[in-house]
């Protein structure tokens, strides 16, 4: 089992990503790669006990920022913390490599370094949305803003083996998102990924209006990337959006106040259902090897987390089930 | 003034949509037309006390379900409330169909009986989302589920004229919704319309990405019916699912119900501020004519709102402005 974590991505790097390292090779007995630069994460890691010989760190100099042009920092910055993780990981099956730097860079990076699983048209990304009773993976949530119809049908395809193997739940629900419930509604490329899905073979529930995407039934959530993108962030902005409102308007009275403080622990509960951190991050899904993404705000529990999710994703051969289904559903449509 | 009010349509017709009407006609000293079965409105209005010249009946004996095909309902039926108020309107630039019915057939009429203004390529819905200062306006809503660029250049104009015409602001600024800041990010299509929007002479403030949906300072956001679509009902989906979640996690406490008593009145007014019933109905910007869609769960107060706002469609001349304005932009463009 090789997990490689990028100690320099994100805007809590290297403190709180060599953090989560450590919490996790001490509450999960295992072993993990930083990397990054030597110095510099070492310097984090002398801080820490735990078992020296359980975290191996790979120096790489460079480190490429948020702002850089994706697919030309890939080829330009060899010697960057997700170069020298993806040439690491090359034709190793259970490998993960989790960062939470630039998103694009390291999609890039996937692509270029690793390449397309045999049969793949679009790796996609797939974010885990909570709700009540567990979770919803939505795919794809960006990496693909223009999509074809059977595309997304690919999307169900790894969704699915993704959310079997790691979310571990037998012939998980399928919705595609749409404006209408019906199977005529929506523009032409989501009516055409209707029927695919519908004759697929998946477990596939039909459309979901975006009202129902708080409450649905079903356990993934197929769209375009734009789509996907649009309403994972939507969701982020209008629930924080609306819990400062309340606390703002609770706090504008005395008797809100007073409201407020008899309230608070069971606000906090209710939040803590949909904490982003407790769910690891988005895996890209499609590629030659474990991707994982972490928010960029990632503190060193999300870390941990993502940690967690990589040893259930290596132990479970999502990457090797990928293979097989797909070349199964090929072999099935020929 | 010719405003048209199809009693038959929605959730709460005929009941709610009679007295609405008769609460417009009282509040704002106008007169109206209630389109429907006229022995069914006659029997409402026979309940309320109001100057009878005030509102006139159009019979129209049939009625056009939630369910039905929308261009082949418009066809067939043509003793429709919504066939008859649109024949009654046709060549009429000073009239408004107000209509909380299938929204289907209700842009299908407006197309077919009214048409395009001309130049116009597709006519778009406009929906104001509540925020804390004022609305923004969303453009389209869900009247096209694939657009080109250039319409959605279009929707942004649409949405310039009426905002400045109805709800009361010179120059308003346009965003365009899109899954990053920088303006080489999102699909092609809307890559190519923010270079359509920066040279369109509208005020036009670059991308807004969805998580800043709710805050944002753009007036009028621009975005394709299927985006648009996704966007405004996971606003009404995701509010109301949050605001009932608190809801039961305070009253699974005693603290917490007491705690719920003391926060309720400015928890009520935090809420007021996104009533969907105060903003009146959705627009359909571009037909050779006023039409408005109310919510299909409409009550009294949400129709007296849509008639108030149709008074100001027509007294700001918003078919004129429109009309002008678009022809002026082609002229500009050749």
């Amino acid at each position: 089992m090789n997990i490689f974590v990028d100690a320099m991505g994100g805007d809590n790097a290297p403190r709180e990503i060599v953090k989560g390292a450590v919490d996790a090779v001490l509450e999960y007995n295992i072993a993990l790669t930083l990397v990054g630069q030597e110095e510099v994460v070492r310097k984090e890691l002398s801080q820490y006990t735990y078992p020296t010989e359980s975290i191996r760190v790979l120096n790489a100099d460079e480190v490429i920022g948020f702002d850089e042009e994706p697919v030309r920092a890939i080829r330009r910055k060899e010697n960057s913390s997700l170069v020298v993780a993806l040439d690491a990981m090359k034709g190793s099956p259970d490998s993960v490599l989790i960062s939470a730097g630039s998103t694009g860079a390291l999609l890039a990076g996937g692509l270029l370094k690793l390449g397309r699983i045999k049969g793949i048209k679009r790796p996609a990304l797939a974010s885990a949305i909570p709700k009540e009773n567990g979770v919803t993976l939505l795919i794809d949530m960006g990496a693909n803003a223009d999509c074809k119809a059977d595309y997304l049908e690919q999307f169900a395809l790894l969704g699915h083996v993704y959310y079997q193997s790691v979310l571990g739940k037998e012939n998980p629900k399928i919705g595609l998102i749409n404006i209408g419930a019906e199977e005529e509604k929506g523009s032409m490329m989501v009516k055409e990924a209707y029927q695919l899905l519908k004759h697929s073979g998946l477990n596939f529930i039909g459309n979901v209006e975006p009202r129902d995407i708080p409450t649905t039934e079903a356990d993934i959530l197929v769209c375009d990337g734009f789509t996907g993108n649009v309403v994972l962030k939507l969701l982020e902005g209008l629930s924080s959006y609306l819990m400062s409102g309340i606390k703002t308007a609770i706090m504008g009275s005395v008797k809100g106040k007073l409201g407020g403080a008899l309230i608070k622990d069971d606000l906090r509960s209710f939040k803590k259902q949909f904490d982003a951190d407790e769910q690891g991050g988005a895996p890209f899904l499609g590629v030659k090897g474990g991707i994982i993404k972490a928010h960029g705000s990632s503190n060193a529990y999300a870390i941990k987390n993502a940690i967690r999710q990589s040893i259930k994703y290596i132990e479970n051969g999502v990457l090797e089930k990928t293979t097989a289904a797909i070349k199964e559903h090929a072999e099935r449509g020929e």
